[in-house]
């Protein structure tokens, strides 16, 4: 398998996540997106949406969209689980998960804060005013309700790391960036806190890309 | 079955299709997004983010997003399906469906131009020329592959509507309320007449519903 990936891209971080969760080895090709590399030739030929990451079969397939992917994994690999047994919780696990990567990171990645730069002017503090906006349209519902319900456990939903999880850490390394302050959010700040416990998320951060 | 919705919200319109598509029935609420009443202390009771749609089950268990709430139909009620049955046409579809419901939707709704005219001061025109703007980075590189891959036949994926179907219609639609041309784009023109011409896609219109 090859991982198109790139340090920062939040999308391929949950990526990596999954692969080292499943004990999955990845040769990886980096995507410089703020070169622009994800809308060069020869990453379209990849992935047509010029979009970050990419996940290559050994037989020439090529997976895209993050969540997609992962759900590939956890289909054709299942051990350990993203998902737990039941539909309800299934539900709970996906949606919690969506919160983050639909509501969430796609409104504050990359390419739509240069599009606030490029058209209406926003300045490194606009940017970074808009990044956090989205974080606390969904950061305190997030909190309150894996606070309050018991199905969360050491993670997410309980004691073993899911897509949920995946998700919830490549965001809140995307808020730490824009000087978001977690302690508002205890129980983000102890799951995230269990999740980089455990050496999948944190070989998978940021930082300890080759590239970075 | 109670469903909370609003007749505008394209995430709202991707489960009254899938519930039309699997034959059930819901009660429905209807949260005035314009007014403000997801933001209300009754609908954040029923689902603490202040987003639509929320799909309340008989025993009171509230499910939420819209991909979530649609998978968790289909499991529970698996004919006809939404995903094919291999893992990789699984991920085909799954892929194409989040191209639109997080790569493209999230960053166009009400909430988003609501704020871009708030802080930046766009007017209705810059509205239109964003919500044109992140479509546009979807729809030709989707036109494209669903034209090219053998995968696609009358629906996005082989000759009945999945997941990536019930998530194309709502964008198409949203894109039109926007003067988006769509004649550029043959192959979700296509693919969206099939679906218009079944019932559940045309009753789930936002103008059929009642108080459009």
């Amino acid at each position: 398998m090859r991982l198109y990936d790139y340090f920062r891209s939040s999308a391929a971080f949950r990526v990596r996540i999954a692969l080292a969760l499943k004990g999955l080895e990845a040769d990886r090709t980096y995507v410089h997106l703020r070169r622009g590399e994800q809308r060069g030739a020869a990453y379209l030929q990849v992935n047509s949406f010029g979009l970050v990451p990419s996940l290559e079969l050994d037989d020439g397939s090529v997976l895209t969209q993050s969540l997609a992917i992962i759900e590939y994994l956890d289909e054709e690999y299942p051990e350990p689980a993203f998902l737990p047994g039941g539909p309800l919780d299934r539900a709970r696990v996906r949606s919690l998960a969506l919160s983050l990567a639909a509501d969430t990171h796609p409104i504050t990645n990359l390419r739509v804060l240069e599009e606030l730069r490029s058209v209406y002017g926003a300045d490194d503090e606009g940017v970074a005013a808009w990044y956090r906006h989205w974080v606390l349209q969904t950061f305190p519902a997030l909190d309150a309700a894996l606070e309050a319900d018991p199905g969360t456990g050491v993670f997410c939903h309980g004691d073993t790391p899911t897509l949920a999880d995946i998700c919830l850490v490549p965001q809140v390394f995307g808020a730490a960036r824009f000087d978001l302050d977690l302690e508002a959010f205890p129980t983000l700040k102890r799951i995230t806190a269990a999740c980089m416990d455990l050496s999948a998320f944190d070989n998978a951060r940021p930082e300890r890309q080759p590239e970075a």
